[in-house]
Order: C-alpha cells, then structure tokens, then sequence
C-alpha cells in the first residue's frame, strides 16, 4: 500500500486532495502542522490541541536535540510520549535552525559546526548524525539534513547550498535505519528556477516518501514564492506527498495549494495568538485595539473552538491588558483552530470542485 | 431553606462536613477555592478548573475594579459570563488589596483613598462602594468591606481596625442590595484573642450569611494562626460556613479545619505550580531538581490529573528549562487537583468519622 494516497485532483489548479498514512495514523491532505519546537506547542496542551482539529504536529530535531537531548527523549518512551501526542509527529532535520538560530563555526561538505544558542556549547551534525537523532527521536516522518540559504544569497552560494544538500540527502537515505519512519528529502535553490528544478529532479532519483520545498518563505515575497513552488511540485512525482516548509500566513497557504503543495508548518496560528493576534475569515482581529473594550461579541461569530464559545473579545483584551496567561491560550487554540477550519475548507472545495473559484475568491477578498 | 447545612460535626474536634448553597449551585465543604485574581485561575481554562474538582472560585474585587472596571464586568454580562465560570463565585471586599498592593492615601472611619498599584490613578472605597461594586461584579458570595492589619501591630492599631470593621460591617449589611448573593461578614483582631472574640461577637449580632477571619496567614506562623481560629470558631453560629482567608498549605487546612473552618482560598497551588514547585502525598516535588532529568514516573503516582495521566517529571522538568508555558499549566492542573482531593479526603474521613485521628496522622508524618 502506498504511504500517500491523492483522492482527488483539482481540474483546474495543481491542487490536489489526499490521504498520508504514517506509523501513528492517517492525516488528510491538504495539512497543516502545528509547531511544538521543543516538544510542546506553546501555550496549549495536547488535548486542546486535538480540539483544534489537528492531526499531525511539527517539532524541531535542533532544539530537542540541545534540550533536553536525544537521550532523554529516547529514554522517557520517544517523542510520542514524550509530549503526549498519539497521532503522527514530523520532525525537521535541524538543518534551518542551524543556520537561523546558532553561530554557525563552520560548514563543509561534510557537515556543520555549530555554537548552541543556549549555552554556546559546540555541536556537529551532519547527514548521519541528524538521521540517526531523527531516527531515535522517532517521529513518523523525517526530514533529510540540509543547508539552507537566506533569501538573497548569490546564485555561486546557492548552488553550493544545492550541492550539499543533494550529497546530504544521499546519506540520509542511506543512513535512514528506522523503517517506521517516512524519510522526505528538501529541494533548495531559493528562487532560482534552474537549481531548484535541477535539486527536484536529483531528490526524485533518489527516490524518498516525500519531498519539501525549503528555504522559501524567508523573504522573497508572496507571488515569488509561489512562482517557485509551481515551478518545483511541477517536477515532483504526482503520488508523493509536498511539504512546504515553515509558510505560512492563510493566503500562502491557498495558493501554495493552488500550486500543488499537501502539507504545511507555521508559528504564526501561535505566535500571533501570544501577541493578541487573532486570525478570522473577516481578516486581523488585534485584541489589544480599545475597539474592544467591553465587547460581548467572540472573537469570530460562528467559530465552535473553546475561547469563541466561552469568552468575548472584552474578557480576551483583558486577559491581554491584565498579563493573564489566558489570553495568549485563548487566542492559540482560537489561531490553531482557525488554521484547521481553512485546512478543511480548502479540502472540501478539493472534494466538491469548486477549489479554484474559491481560491481565487478569497486571494481576492479576504487576504 | 438555610444556605448552609452541617451534615455531620467530628465528635473529637470542632471539624464539620456540610453544604453550602448558592445561587450558581451547592458547594460541598469543606471547600477550596482557587484563587482567579482578575477574572482567571492563572493558566488554566474553566473547563481544565472544573476538571480539577473545584466547585467555587474566587475573584478580587480591588483587581477587577482598577482592571477592567466594574461596568465592563457588567456590560459583559456579569462576572460568571466574564469568566466563563457557571459555578458558585465568591468576591473578596478589595480591603486586603488596599493594605497590601497599593499606595494608601487617607484612610479614616469613612473609608479609603488609595493610588492605584497600576497606573496610580487615585480610588476610594468604602463600605457603601465596595458593597455597590460587589452587587455589581454578581459573586454568589461577597464580602464585608474590612480594614486588614500587618502582623505585629499593637493592640491600639488593632482595636482601630476592628471598630472600623465593625462600623463598615454594618454600613455593608445595609448597602447590600442583591438578594441572590450572600454575604459574609469579617473578623479581624490579629491574634489578639480578647479582640477577635470582641469583633466575633459584634459581627455575629450583625447576623451575617457567613464569617470570614481575615488578618490571619500574615506571618503570625502556624500555631498561633491555628490557636486563633480555634478561640474565633467557638464564637461563630453552628449554623453559618466560616471561612479562613488567604489561607493556606495542605497542613494549615487541616489543622484549621479541625478548628472549624469550612472554607479557604489561597494563590500555592497556582503560585507554586508557576515556580516548579508540585504538592504531593510525598511532599513537594520541585522539578527543576536534575533528580528528575528524564525521569519517566508522573508527579504523583496514582493521581488522575490530566498532567500525571499523560506527562513524566523529566518532560514538566524539561518544560520548565525551556520556558515552555506548559509547565507552569500542567503543574498549576496538577496543584489545583492535589488541593481539591485533600478537601474530598477531609469531607470523606468527616463523613466516616475517622478525621481526628487522619488529621493528627497527617499532620505529623506528611507535612
């Protein structure tokens, strides 16, 4: 049986509906992935997680492997356990967040080296090493390790960026020990059409359970990335799942489906829920805004999550003024769910046909 | 109908089980209330508050009054849509607040004037507001309107505080303007038993729904607080709930009930849980302890919390390293669930008469 079932495709965009079957169960397709960097995602617990509609999560290799380490993970039951989460878990290779977040100490074909952001303490990872955390930590999918690039890098650097990556995703497949576990390599290039599509055709050879689009989303642009993304899911197996990387706000998400893309992870639902930043279908809804003051309507009429059919806005802004911890759960589980009833929007639509009129609608309309 | 029922008095202490009744439903006591300062039980979502066993909370008026204002509380439906809390509450006068948290200004057999501890804006309270302002809030049980004094004042000061809070008591029985809300009258004296027991006695002609002892938990210690309680709760009604301020660990709460307390509130368990610090039957268990880096046994092993049925110590401690917000949630969940399971374990050995020698027990091996 095939890991990743497309349903139905979409008659007049590369938007396709689908089914992915992993160790820890079934996600319909297209996801999204919540974020629990570093084994939790902030502010909320699995359970109100799982109200949210979510079916898979996101945690980061790079900050679990710093805190409180592979071994710890592995000796607490793995990952699952580690952060109460049955359904399926995807972890990335640590591989943005090296080049993001650490002092990087030195980079070669081989490998990297690198500075923890925590406590400067230096760290090697290479293909082997972040297969074999991965493989230990035990996630459903894994992610092969790769370098990335910020936006605007030369096209000298992101060819170099290209190569190792390719050579990297080699080892990773061949390091990969752990059958249980979906092995997806990245496609790097930036917004270069050429390397992209050559990095695409090199994983495709190599032949992994599914492909991500890395190093998009860091600055290039709305209607960049999507160029790029067409460009790339044009040239990735129709029965293989496509894994946007870290994209992004509801519009990318619309239209990086449009483009052909099943599976997304992003901070924002989250991140925008601590700094009072609510997401509805009638736009930005900012909590802090004195518009709010007293206000007995929810965050979004109609919204069947926890805070909307518990709390007002007036109650919310509040919580906001007041420091309480409430506020940014509220607005986490409000963000998440919001997330997920897009999610099974765009699916729908896929269902019923009607996803490219709709898409354009609301990239029109709403965003 | 009376509002308070005692179902059962300990034949060798002044212990009782009983049920207190309310407009938002029956409390059986006694009782713990977790502490929602400004509207919330830190951290946690009323359902995660329910699920922990509490059946009433409590709110400070003196935070809700500078924050968000008694008629945004009241323009939002009252102070159970606001909090989204469908249980008994109970709202405290806002005289411990005005000693303790803000700028007192004038203070004199009138009333308060006090800066805001916020942004200093300048505020009265007196009987006549504080009773209005709780009338408005809509607790299911309010509070007399006191002036609380520090431990170690002398008798002079003592005796002012008491005749102030005698004069408000009586100035707050006949502003109260809300029949579906009880209201309970405060003792004050320090532990100076001729005036606790002045204060009882005036406080008692008053014929209040229930008494409060407030001073008390202020660094007097343990014995002296529970020697207080003791010659203050042989001058109150057999026939009315007592209730114990501000107070305090699972010892005090034992001991106070033997002395005849009903009702307690007090900030540990969420305070605590906030800073790594989890109550067991063992004792605290202080996370940040490297005794529990990966360690697989829940916080207490046999409690049914939603924190022990899902989460090891080494992944709450690993939260806790990395300022993840879910360890100040998962052992705030967790505290609150201890707390409320001691309240069921008194009720129980009440019922069974078996509380004076479990008490004695506890007491002595556990805290």
């Amino acid at each position: 049986m095939s890991v990743f079932e497309v349903q139905l495709t979409d008659s007049s965009s590369a938007g396709r509906q689908g089914v992915l079957t992993t160790a820890h169960g079934k996600v319909e397709t297209p996801a999204f992935m919540a974020v629990g960097t570093a084994g939790a995602v902030k502010g909320i617990t699995p359970q109100q997680l799982k109200e949210t509609g979510a079916e898979i999560i996101l945690a980061n290799t790079y900050h679990l492997l710093l805190r409180p380490g592979v071994e710890v993970v592995e000796s607490l039951g793995g990952l699952h356990k580690f952060m109460a989460w049955e359904g399926p878990i995807l972890t990335d290779s640590g591989g943005y967040q090296v080049f993001s977040l650490s002092r990087l100490a030195k980079i070669d074909n081989d490998g990297v080296e690198f500075a923890s952001h925590i406590d400067g303490a230096r760290i090697r990872l290479d293909a082997e090493t972040a297969t074999e955390i991965q493989n230990r930590l035990g996630a459903d999918i894994i992610m092969c390790f790769d370098q990335c690039t910020a936006f605007g890098v030369d096209k000298a650097q992101l060819k170099i960026a290209v190569e190792r990556t390719l050579g990297w995703a080699g080892r990773c497949k061949r390091a990969h020990g752990n059958s249980n576990q979906l092995l997806f390599g990245i496609v790097q290039g930036g917004t270069d059409r050429d390397l992209r599509g050559y990095c695409a055709g090199e994983l495709v050879k190599l032949d992994f359970d599914g492909y991500a689009l890395g190093g998009l989303g860091v600055g290039e642009g709305h209607e960049k990335m999507i160029e790029a993304v067409g460009h790339t899911t044009e040239l990735l197996p129709e029965d293989k799942p496509r894994y946007l990387m870290g994209v992004g706000t509801p519009a990318d998400i619309v239209a990086a489906v449009r483009a052909g893309v099943d599976m997304f992870d992003c901070v924002l639902p989250t991140r925008n829920g601590r700094n009072a930043f609510a997401f509805t279908e009638g736009g930005a809804v900012r909590l802090r805004n004195s518009a709010h003051r007293g206000a007995a309507e929810p965050i979004e009429a109609g919204c069947d999550c926890y805070c909307c059919r518990h709390f007002s806005r007036g109650t919310i802004r509040h919580f906001f003024n007041s420091g309480e911890m409430l506020g940014p759960i509220l607005l986490s589980v409000h963000n998440l769910t919001f997330y997920q009833r897009l999610m099974a929007r765009i699916r729908q639509r896929l269902k019923a046909n009607e996803f490219s009129d709709w898409a354009r609608e609301q990239l029109r309309n709403v965003y």
